[in-house]
């Protein structure tokens, strides 16, 4: 199974609230995760995209891309965020897509090292949120992940 | 129709999500609003609440609070979030509510001056999740209440 197949699976066996959102995993090219999402089932009051579906959106993006990059290195661990932010720029009018990449490599080496030789590290990971060609919100993420 | 009925129809009418996520207007008491959520449609890969469930029900509940607030006063707008955090202390084990109020009575009373002139005003409010006796999550909210 593929790393796309593989997130898709995981995420819609164990978070019932994936398949309300709508959310599917579009892509992974080894550095950049991409997770769509359809309008219609995350509107609002005012025809544009929930902000509580938005934060849902960076946080399965940033949560996929950490599990996707543990696989790569055959590293397993429970992975949990402890702290989440999300700023909107601009609403959501249309389906949406959340983009995330580890933007910090320097970070994300030392995070396996501290994972590696303890067990237990932690990482940020952001993400963005985009409608059409613009950047409508930022997630901005702190994970942590500990080994089973 | 009650406060709490008009805050439960509102949020079912224009939010599907709300439905996904279980969430019920349990109380309001003039000054702490409370949302209930159950676990089930909520649960992670550890079998407790998804984070973004947590958001999402930290979200409802200031923005609801907010909106009852703006109803008392004989104000109506459209109130949107434009910065959100949550801060997870601690695992949701169980069926959890999201508890708001104002915090803040001068802020409060000076966001309705500015919203009364302008026709647009700023306010933080803040939420907290509970389960069982515990403050699981923290949340933050920013909002922006525009006139129609």
């Amino acid at each position: 199974m593929d790393y796309v197949e593989t997130l898709q699976q995981t995420i819609d066996d164990n978070i019932p609230l994936v398949s309300a959102l709508g959310a599917s995993v579009a892509s992974y090219d080894g550095q950049t995760l991409i997770v769509e999402l359809p309008l219609a089932p995350n509107v609002n009051h005012k025809n544009t995209a929930f902000g509580g579906s938005l934060y849902c959106a960076g946080v399965l993006s940033a949560w996929g891309l950490l599990f996707l990059k543990l696989l790569e290195v055959e590293e397993e661990g429970v992975i949990v965020i402890f702290d989440g932010r999300v700023h909107y720029h601009k609403p959501v009018t249309e389906a949406f897509k959340s983009t995330c990449e580890l933007s910090d490599h320097s970070a994300w080496e030392k995070f396996l090292k501290v994972y590696r030789r303890m067990g237990k590290a932690r990482l940020k990971i952001d993400s963005e949120i985009i409608c059409g060609d613009q950047v409508c919100a930022s997630f901005y993420g702190e994970f942590v992940v500990q080994k089973n």
